[in-house]
């Protein structure tokens, strides 16, 4: 592989599923990943299949509609979760299984009641009987965020030695800050001998706000893999934005790249947040119905002059509508004649002024001024001109 | 004051409100500054008084209303801009004004077809013209992420020398990585001569969904002020959200802290986004409607054991509902377990286990399965047991 390739793992129909309300049933769930695939995703977590008859039937429908990329099937680090998965997998060209356990010292005390001993036997146990199904194993450490950094040594050391193809360090809570989870991924990569022989992935929660940040901080401390979402939606603040991570890498030159073709990002988005009903904030980033919004009469100016004052990403770049210069009582004179430009009204300044100040009157009153509206302002002026 | 104190600067109604179709008017403005001010914000920016009637009577309005609360209003750096800034905040306990200038090369090229040196006496003359209103002048200097770093500390002495007393680096793009931004931070602290006469400000945005990474940066590499919004409104994709900001300072032993009321953050964030018509989306990190549900089934079987297995929040210490167990396809026999037994059915393993099957058949129909259809379950159950 090349070396700054970022595989894209996207869990939309899993992990992003887990959303209070948004569950979608197996046609759907077919239809958003023929539209992940063209994204250009490189692997598809499919759902977890042991965990319901409609998540068995996902996995399996998923597995024979898609061409290239690889699907994925989540089990615990149980046997009857790898068979079921295994079997749901059985049509997919590229199949992968992603088991796992949970690696910290509070997972391992009140879900498991175990010790380091067995829950490192557990995970190489499951590690070993996935690949008698596939040769594509991703193990997931859970809770690595919280755990023990000697420990998850060990195990990642383990997992590579039994197999695993993948290692999975998620923060599962969301807790940690990204010079920290850079530094547990920088950890692995120079404490675990036999790393070269898999690639380590990130796996991030939002319930900070840092899931981007952590994921980037991963990558360039040598993950090669990033778990991400739609829309960043997922289990409680969701997980990493698929749309933020692939534009981060896109617009800094780290030496690193995804095969994600950015010009479907917003139409891929909208088809999420319709097919699950859930709604996306207008100010998202790269997605949001105002991320590339300009109101200010500040920004406004600027952003006439020359786009890349105020605007680091080409609306266009990422299959958004092009930029709106939106008209609110805090647009400046600049917006106003440029409004007034596209709707075949030209003034000069004086007149512009005069006119601005009639505007501000109805932009206080409103919240904001429309097409409409400037046609009777600018008929009224003229109007009262020629009078 | 305390080496460690963030002073959460709140610019919900100044650079949060320029999203489009969310204008305020004076007294619900008002009304949010007092609720700020409940809330525990060091510094309200209340508008920019010149831009409009509505800003300029918002700041005076704002200035009366609250009691301890610093007040600020932006400027440009333009002499009429400072007097009429000065004039709306007269009334104001502790004015500050935020005065200050582009500092890229691309801001001073095409905003202003300016030169370094010309800046810079800008960036002074308006400092020493605030002075002459109030002790607290703040300056921006806007686009500070993408400026050149040694004509940015040349300007940042400049402006401490002529008075400032907050120094606000913006990365107005949202283009910086944390990294990045915590090293322009610390470039400042070591290499400003003066810099122990005032405080450097973070203003990030957030177009790469790093905006609180980014400001946590800053504060690390010895930012003192953070600027934010309520949920994270603003321009474009939004400023860097104030509850994510408050509570990773709260979660995190860095030696910082703010002095926000965290358990107000829900019912402040729900007030915003009513009273802008601003819809919060439900994985809101902190404050959306699903921050602390819990719906799939391994999550939910750990965070009954301990919560603290899936929790790193404690939703009451943000004013937000108790944790919620959502019964989904996803969900698990010890889920389904809870809820029935919040119903008053007490049934025993190989019961649920039974019931469990005829759950996910309903769960695979439904999007959340409710108290309705759990009654009907187990009321058929125990019929058929019975009969």
């Amino acid at each position: 592989m090349a070396e700054g390739k970022i595989f894209i793992f996207d869990t939309t129909l899993r992990d992003g599923e887990q959303v209070p309300g948004c569950k979608l049933n197996t046609k759907e769930k077919v239809e958003l990943a023929l539209k992940l695939e063209e994204l250009g995703v490189d692997i598809i977590e499919a759902g977890f299949p042991i965990s319901s008859p409609g998540d068995f039937s996902s996995v399996e429908e998923i597995s024979k509609a898609v061409t290239d990329v690889t699907v994925c099937g989540l089990t615990r680090a149980v046997k009857k979760d790898i068979e079921v998965a295994a079997e749901a997998l059985k049509k997919a060209k590229r199949p992968r299984i992603h088991t796992g356990i949970g690696t910290s010292d509070l997972h391992i005390k009140y879900k498991f009641n175990s010790t380091y001993e067995e829950i490192l036997q557990r995970a190489v146990e499951a590690v070993k009987y996935a690949k008698n199904f596939v040769d594509d194993v991703e193990f997931y450490a859970e809770d690595a965020g919280r755990s023990n950094i000697e420990f998850l040594a060990r195990v990642t050391e383990a997992v590579i030695a039994a197999g695993a193809t993948v290692v999975n360090i998620p923060d599962t809570t969301g807790y940690c800050l990204p010079h920290q989870y850079g530094e547990k991924i920088a950890y692995l990569i120079n404490n675990v001998p036999n790393i070269d022989k898999a690639i380590l992935s990130c796996h991030c929660h939002n319930d900070l706000g840092l899931a981007t940040a952590n994921s980037i901080a991963g990558v360039i401390a040598g993950a090669r893999q990033i778990e991400c979402t739609i829309n960043g939606i997922g289990e409680r603040a969701g997980n990493t934005s698929l749309e933020e991570v692939v534009m981060v890498l896109k617009q800094h030159e780290l030496g690193l790249h995804t095969n994600v073709k950015t010009e479907l990002l917003n139409p891929v988005s909208r088809l999420v947040s319709d097919t699950m009903r859930m709604p996306v904030q207008p100010n998202k980033a790269i997605v949001g119905a105002n991320a590339f919004s300009h109101s200010s009469g500040i920004h406004q100016d600027g952003f006439l002059k020359e786009a890349t004052t105020y605007e680091i990403i080409n609306p266009k770049e990422v299959g958004a509508d092009s930029s709106q210069i939106v008209l609110t009582a805090r647009s400046g004179r600049s917006a106003l004649a440029f409004r007034f430009k596209n709707l075949g009204f030209e003034f000069n300044r004086d007149e512009v002024d005069e006119l601005y100040q009639q505007f501000l009157v109805v932009a206080d009153a409103k919240k904001e001024v429309i097409d409409e509206d400037l046609k009777q302002l600018a008929e009224a002026f003229k109007a009262a001109v020629s009078a």
